[in-house]
């Protein structure tokens, strides 16, 4: 597992050395005509640089990145890339975009970490524990509710979720938006309670899952359960709150 | 000039003596039962620190601050002082809660402050121009709301501005939330286009106006007016994205 760890210093050196400090990007439209969908240069050539690192130390390792698709998709074991998860923060010139790295293991994420170059942290998860600088991260106690600091990256995008989702935000103490995947690396430092969003893709929930759980935290669907391939996801310091929102979710 | 913003220098590094840090705090609620409005002994130990340093300067001058009350009310020149905006964004351990001061003549914000300790970025204005580092800061060219990269704080609190906020967020490029003070920092820099918000007090907005005007940008009222007293306030970066956007708030 140090080994692990290690790897993943390396791999969030490499990424930094890309991103950290580059010019505020511009961003290509990925969407169609009344979409939008941002993506910059700069995510492309961070995902080529972990891409090249993954594969040179694990030659028979699966590779997925947002931005270059997939090779050997029979292997065991996996890795999902999201080079800049918070292209929208990126855009606008703020420092709560991430970098996403995640190992799958029989399908299952095992390991993994979340980024965050601005902010210097970088939040790692092996052998089943999550650390920041070589200290564990904790969830919060929280297991009620209306003690509970809620967060979803962006309300209207959460189309038919909009709903349910406002249920549990009229029960919740404070709400905050815009966080991206840095909302789930405060679920592990337990700054954050709970996380609901809805529309997810594999390589931007498999780094969470391991962050969160290594934490002691809770991760899974809007019905409780935890299969994570239809995008749904609830992330809360215990299993109390994580049973409190899917209960309210559901009604 | 320079020695104003020499004393803004000071100022600020009173504050982050305090604030930079320090351990994320909990929060007492100023609100009532049934609401919520956080504060923290930071945000009461940070306004005291600032109170003491403008005081010993200019004594003559009236001073305001969130948490401590008016003196000198009839001081031809006024201070006035929020030591933490974005404090629901400080409890959660995020990176952009700021402490705002301004300089009022006249009731006129005439100079004042951005500061983002975690960050390291003091955004200061004063002399009517605006910067960051020594370097001015500059809003986009961005005259078209389909281009537009536009913020506000909480849709939820915006209460009867929801519907006219989500006429305007439609036509937008992209919308982030969540930012406070931070939001009108990134229009003086160049990387967020406009920002749609109400309720805020004059110690929420009084800085906000001298930092975004001295970077070209305009502020004024979802009317289009320059009275900020009702606390609804538009932030641009051009004045033909201002009057896009008080149109569409005004149809």
């Amino acid at each position: 597992m140090s080994d692990l760890r290690a790897f993943f210093d390396e791999l969030s050196a490499a990424a930094r050395a890309i991103t950290l400090g580059a010019p505020v990007p511009v961003a290509d439209n990925k969407a169609g005509a009344g979409d939008y969908d941002p993506v910059t240069e700069l995510d492309r050539a961070t995902e080529r640089v972990l891409r090249a690192a993954i594969e040179a130390r694990f030659p028979e390792d699966g590779i997925e990145g947002e931005e270059y698709g997939l090779v050997r998709a029979n292997a065991r074991r996996r890795w999902l890339i999201d080079p800049i998860d918070g292209t929208r923060a990126l855009i606008c010139g703020l420092p709560s975009w991430t970098t996403l790295v995640a190992l799958l293991e029989d399908g299952e994420p095992v390991a993994g970490f979340i980024d965050a170059p601005v902010l210097d942290e970088l939040m790692v998860a092996a052998g089943g524990e999550t650390a920041l600088g070589g200290t564990a991260l904790k969830t919060s106690g929280c297991a009620s509710l209306a003690d509970a600091r809620l967060a979803t990256t962006d309300y209207h995008l959460l189309g038919p979720g909009m709903a349910p989702f406002d249920r549990v935000r009229r029960e919740a103490r404070v709400t905050r938006y815009g966080l991206d995947a840095l909302a789930y690396a405060r679920v592990a430092s337990g700054h954050i309670d709970l996380v609901i969003e809805n529309g997810l893709k594999p390589h931007d929930w498999a780094a969470l899952v391991p962050v969160v759980r290594g934490a002691g935290g809770v991760v899974g669907n809007w019905r409780g359960g935890s299969d994570l391939s239809g995008g749904d996801v609830v992330a809360a310091a215990t299993q109390a709150l994580f049973d409190q929102a899917v209960t309210i979710l559901q009604r």
